[in-house]
């Protein structure tokens, strides 16, 4: 299963002045898309961190998702904290430069030539998941802002509207197999489900199970989940676990794939 | 000004299954108490995961919260990854026993006693910020779960419920200065803003400047935010940088302490 990374590069969200909205529906994205979630981080606009954070997921994770810090102001530092922690330079990309001077015209203000800034070396990625490093040629992409990748690294805009819908023009590249999951609804202490959920644990290793003790639920005391890429052995943990809890599961969710609701 | 990081414990965050609340409740808190906030990291139910991600956090941040994996489940290894992370082991707690004796008397199951291990050396925190490591002595605190803290990691239950009633619980202990916020509602581009912002940011380089396009509203295009510990430098950058901008500025919030509303 692939894994992904989220670094949201925010000092609005660290500071509460706005609520984060990206990494939120980046989870159902790449859940739906068969890509498996490894890390959130949150961090400040700070070329270091930004640098070190960046490098280290793009090291550990398949794919990994910047969110914010690209446009043309002082606190906008993302694509120079790349470049510094990929050991590489900012430079102005020609086709970017183009669509800058395209779309500002005469109303160009000097920074946002910044626009057009990126780590040398980095890629366009346009809708569909197609690549172009040269020059542009067809017509429906000069109307589209392409997506910069550097590596494994998509750097994406921090504006939530601008976010979504850049991601969803490049979001098939990442399809993979889909999870199955299943779920038990429990009515049940966890202290006396724990040594049930670790002979199920024990029995199917490759099944990752959760317990989630809730208090404020009428009709059960714990939810469990289960899920795995293999969807026989969710099947089989499922049903040993609700034969060994019997009467006291509420409620079942079957093993179905996810996203194909 | 005290700094603090998050490390979010949830494979069922990362998965979807849950929304985020607990980190989103903190951010909120800390700036209310003066604390800032530099680094949320949600992560999986991973012990190797948790012990690097929780010393790295100590090491960085005055404070350190993290939320989940503390159950009497095999999901919940929070306690044993951060004993791992610091070098230490789990120990039973005498007053964590107790109190998980006396709560569940003739319905306990051997996995409850789980709630009482927690890394060797932990201090047990109590409302109001009293530590003890002693026996319980006085009446008021039989009836409060204290909040387990190693070192300077506050280790708190992922249950939303839960984990708000005990940081309130403690939150005393961290307060600290409040900063000094303001804003500006500006109708204007970002890329005719940014030397104007380059000549504040330059002169009152204490001061942190966030500068934030929106496209969905109806009579600003951009949200500037300053703030710092030092009240009379926000002020400063503040009328410098509406008077730079004069009519363009549509909205002002002047300086104030935040969370003294």
């Amino acid at each position: 299963m692939p894994t992904a990374g989220i670094v949201i590069i925010g000092d609005e969200i660290l500071s509460g002045k706005f609520v984060e909205e990206n990494a939120a529906f980046l989870i159902g994205e790449l859940r739906a898309l068969g890509v498996e979630l490894r890390r959130i981080a949150v961090i400040p606009d700070d070329v270091d961190d930004i640098a070190a954070t960046v490098t280290d997921a793009s090291r550990r994770f398949d794919h990994v998702f910047t969110s914010g810090g690209v446009g043309p102001t002082h606190d906008d530092v993302t694509m120079a904290a790349i470049a510094k922690g990929f050991g590489t330079t900012v430079t102005r990309h020609p086709d970017l430069e183009a669509k800058v001077r395209g779309y500002w015209k005469d109303q160009l203000a000097d920074a946002n030539l910044r626009l057009a800034d990126v780590p040398a070396g980095a890629e366009l990625v346009y809708p569909g998941g197609r690549s172009e490093s040269g020059p542009l040629h067809s017509r429906g992409k000069d109307q589209i802002w392409p997506v910069v990748a550097y590596r494994n690294v998509y750097i994406l805009p921090g504006v939530p509207t601008l976010f979504r819908r850049k991601f969803v023009d490049i979001r098939d590249r990442f399809r993979a197999q889909p999870v199955t999951a299943a779920r038990l609804y429990i009515d049940i202490e966890e202290g006396e489900l724990a040594p049930l959920l670790d002979a199920v644990v024990a029995a199917h290793p490759v099944v990752r199970i959760g317990s989630y003790p809730r208090f404020s639920e009428r009709d059960f005391r714990v939810l469990v989940t289960l899920e795995a890429a293999d969807a026989a052995e969710v099947a089989a943990a499922f049903e040993q676990l609700a034969a060994s809890l019997g009467t006291r599961v509420v409620r079942r969710e079957e093993p179905h794939p996810v996203g194909a609701a």
